[in-house]
């Protein structure tokens, strides 16, 4: 199968936001040759929506690939898949009386292959790899986006390495090593990983899929978006709150919803969800420019969390999360490490799930904004669980060793 | 609700496949009221059958409530659900070919809520608990029992109560407690947690959701068979591996294909899969019993076992597995640990997925099946991931200091 015959027809190029730029797909594709920032693929939506009635999804399975008219291969490549995307979207009732909304719901992402939202992003970043011909992949990473590299990669046959920081927790990096990675630990956060990776892993024997770095993972992390359209009957919620390290998702899920007008799925007329990035007091560079009205962020000194998936300093995709959430009315948020250790506990208590911290810290904040009258008590709410707490077993003997907090079975 | 409108109108009774007896669900019912044996629910197949073709399950959603004609409670009555069910069964290609079977599948079920297969099983004790007016659960578990009934006990607001062997990995207490549950630990195996729930949990404050000794785990199981059924095009595998503790979902499988034999939704004239029920050597009562030609088994002394699923020295439902596996021309298998770790190993290196050493015992046991000749090279298997290796990282820690396997990304 030849490079172009690998990809979607409907894919048209792939486009640069920063500089206008476009490019092509006859050769690899990281970022915007012109100018390095983060290229974002176009496709040919007036064919789609003439071509493909979202009432044909469900030929397609229930996995992320019933939205495949929208993502980057083509029907008949041999695409690797370990049965990602299609996680329930939970109506949180009880939780919902306890943060005082009237419709309250999380997309709980642990279900997925290596047990997060991470899953969505890299199984097209790797299959991009074997479209593009790469021989290898590489990618620092806080945990979880290592983990999901690392078994695409095993399933497709392709090499990895790994660097994650020094105290990611072990269960990760086992993890990694079942799958055949290469692992390396690094002082630091991930971008001293990040930093590591460009000088162990060159092109072009390494294809690098950090985030933003090519331009599939985010096809895959859109799929949140259409999922949460079509488990709401085709209707949008009014606010969803979004744990950001990366970004990818909220970004996402912001192109996943502007798809979905042009292409007929959703009204044109309705108002998108309001976009919250969450992130926590001990790592907020988005909140802290989205404060001070700034288009883009400057690197966090110091950054520490338990919600390892948050201490990410300085996104790269930075300019495209600040408007995401700017254009869709949102805001950011920022919650004390205590109060996300108590959401943690609250969820699991009130409605079943074991969450991640990132997940508490979307409960935080709900919580916040709730006091702060942003969002309102007639709102209906989306929270998100980004993956398993069986991997921050850490986080949860901290959460449970706190104070009882309110009588959950009361 | 009265506690007959909760209940499915197509379920009829509750039978007893020991002494031939059968109860009404006019009050709850834990085991058969005549002999203490497990209770089976019987439907309305031929009503079924003419209401419910096969192609109307779409419209009951992805998870395993879209077999709900087939499971115990009315459409409107308020079930918790978490999105369990609705599972991969993933193509494994490469570690077909390393097998060497044509056709090899891996049911994975990580993705459930809480992260094993449990799920399917206590969504309906809980919900049964719920219909017959319980005030709180109480179980016995290895560990994944434990951790799905505390979540949906949790979810449903009901106290729960679980008894562990004091070996259990941390990661099952901690997200135990993590749900509310109450969590004691006893020396020896799960054995001897089911003679501590007999004492500190007593009916009729407490309803016991141990495996078999309430009717509707054997239910949420059986939807295993349904979705493999319906995963393969409604057709069948020739043979199914699956690790045997308490034999739940073995028995389940078996009574789904006669169902849907019988509601048309698979032809009679097909044979039903060979059921193979997969021990270690460390704890094999279901093998030795098989291997003796005897109807029921033998508690076994001194159980071992890193796969905490399978040790479980005396399965209450003995009589059941052994008539599920010589009724479908199964057997019986015991590997070793040595070879159920190598073979945990594999499959994540060929396929990328991190099973739980039960999941490795499935494909140990394939390969004593082809070097025997009892499998052919030409049949159709499926084998099992029943949960998360990530609750077995002391597994995996043996698994990955072991000798190097052949080389999988060669």
């Amino acid at each position: 199968m030849s490079m172009r015959n690998a990809f979607n027809p409907y894919l048209l190029a792939l486009d640069c936001p920063a500089c206008g730029g476009t490019c092509d797909l006859s050769q690899p594709r990281n970022v915007c040759p012109t100018c390095g920032k983060p290229l974002v693929a176009r496709y040919d939506l007036v064919r789609i929506k003439a071509e493909v009635p979202r009432d044909s999804l469900g030929r397609f399975g229930t996995d992320l690939w019933r939205y495949r008219a929208v993502l980057p291969f083509a029907a008949d490549f041999p695409a690797v898949r370990l049965g990602e995307g299609g996680t329930p979207l939970l109506p949180l009732a009880r939780l919902g009386d306890s943060a005082g909304v009237a419709e309250l719901w999380m997309k709980a992402e642990a279900g997925n292959p290596t047990a997060s939202f991470k899953a969505r992003g890299l199984v097209m970043a790797v299959n991009g790899a074997l479209a593009f011909g790469a021989r290898g992949i590489a990618l620092p990473s806080a945990g979880n986006a290592g983990s999901a590299a690392a078994a695409y990669a095993a399933a497709a046959g392709l090499p990895c390495r790994v660097a994650v920081p020094e105290d990611t927790p072990e269960a990760f990096i086992l993890e990694q090593q079942a799958f055949g990675a290469e692992v390396r630990l690094v002082k630091g956060t991930i971008a001293d990983a990040g930093k590591l990776i460009a000088e162990w892993c060159k092109a072009p024997d390494w294809w690098n899929v950090a985030t933003f770095k090519e331009p599939f993972r985010l096809e895959g992390k859109k799929t949140l978006g259409y999922e949460i359209a079509e488990q709401l009957g085709w209707t949008l919620p009014d606010v969803i709150l979004y744990p950001t390290g990366g970004g990818t998702g909220l970004v996402g899920m912001w192109r996943a919803f502007l798809e979905m007008q042009e292409l007929g799925w959703l009204p044109k007329a309705i108002p998108l969800p309001r976009l919250v990035s969450v992130q926590v007091a001990g790592c907020a560079p988005i909140v802290r420019a989205f404060d001070a009205g700034e288009s883009s962020a400057q690197p966090w000194v110091d950054a520490h969390t338990v919600a390892s998936g948050l201490r990410v300093p300085s996104p790269f995709a930075d300019a495209l999360i600040l408007r995401a959430v700017r254009e869709t009315h949102g805001t950011a948020v920022a919650v004390s490490e205590a109060d996300m250790l108590d959401a943690m506990r609250e969820i699991a208590q009130l409605e079943g799930t074991f969450v991640c911290p990132e997940g508490g810290a979307t409960l935080a904040a709900l919580k916040q904004l709730r006091a702060s009258g942003e969002v309102r008590a007639n709102e209906r709410v989306v929270i998100y669980d980004t993956g398993s707490g069986l991997k921050y077993l850490d986080a949860w003997r901290q959460a449970l060793a706190r104070r009882v907090p309110q009588d959950a079975s009361a």
